[in-house]
């Protein structure tokens, strides 16, 4: 697969076909990617939980916030819920470039993910109390991220959005999920050559 | 080239071969990935400013701070400067979640650079007030980072780095350049499985 195309297919997916497990060596081989990216200042702040254990992840489900602008949607169903999770916690609290870290890292597992014809969501509307607890983890870890990874089932359309358009995303009766995004030309804001 | 063949090309680059131009095109195409990444709340905070002229070229190079850890080096030298930039700048002041959209954007451009055989660095240490002169930026957009791109000239090597060791950045008298990473075991905390 061309770069291209896998930027292309790493869409934010919701839905996932729960047969198709995922081990513990995918989950690694993710993280091991993200192990090999830039971090600011080379600190290396960020840490990772895996978890393809179905009891675990029911228990990380239970914690999660799904789709913010789909009220009406609780989230995936039992069988169409993520097959693993990787979360990403800081040592220490929070430095403003770790957020930069955070996004370098849950990118490259996302498009690791794409690579192999999988999707997955990142998450940022936690329980993080709940969530610590389960995971059982040490003071001094900070959830920051959860990453949902499975096989999608779900078909994901980007839609082209003009200056003054709603950005909100949106389901259509037959199940698609809608993402406007902005033009290039409305992105690009100084172009020197 | 595999994808983890992708994000192991994708190191911190800070010396190029200038005479590789880049242009226009392949700057755009630079941040059209970026434009079809996730976006938190899918509010698409980022703009970006793509430079290929030398003239600007170099008065952006004036405003960059180039590697921290390396006090004793300016940076690089006429001939090995970068022969584009991507600035990218938010509009409105910044939101938390917009630090973790700035590392998927940058992250994107930077793996989509190693794709097509380029390289770079991604510089924090920017004097901003002179940078918005050069570049004429409204009052509303606040410079968040600059990526300094070209054809790398420069050997990066990753090292192991065990608990406790330095994680500092150093060049050996060869010019190699050597990055202490830590191990894949030392950043996955938890594993259910």
């Amino acid at each position: 697969m061309e770069f291209r195309e896998i930027v292309e297919n790493n869409r934010s997916y919701r839905r996932f076909d729960q047969k198709r497990r995922l081990d513990k060596t995918e989950l690694l081989e993710l993280a091991d990617l993200a192990r090999k990216t830039p971090s600011a200042g080379n600190r290396q702040l960020l840490r990772y939980v895996i978890s393809c254990s179905p009891e675990i992840n029911s228990r990380i489900f239970e914690t999660l916030g799904w789709a913010a602008s789909l009220p009406d949607w609780p989230g995936p169903q039992e069988a169409e819920r993520p097959s693993g999770y990787i979360v990403i916690v800081t040592e220490g609290d929070s430095w403003d470039w770790a957020r930069v870290d955070l996004g370098i890292a849950a990118q490259t597992i996302f498009l690791g993910a794409a690579a192999q014809g999988l999707g997955g969501c990142m998450l940022g509307n936690v329980r993080k109390e709940q969530l610590r607890e389960i995971l059982e983890l040490e003071d001094n870890l900070a959830i920051q991220l959860v990453i949902a990874l499975g096989k999608p089932v779900e078909e994901v359309v980007l839609e082209k959005a003009g200056r003054g358009d709603s950005l909100t995303y949106y389901r259509t009766e037959d199940r698609v999920h809608h993402v406007p995004k902005r033009k290039l030309t409305d992105l690009v804001i100084r172009i020197y050559d």
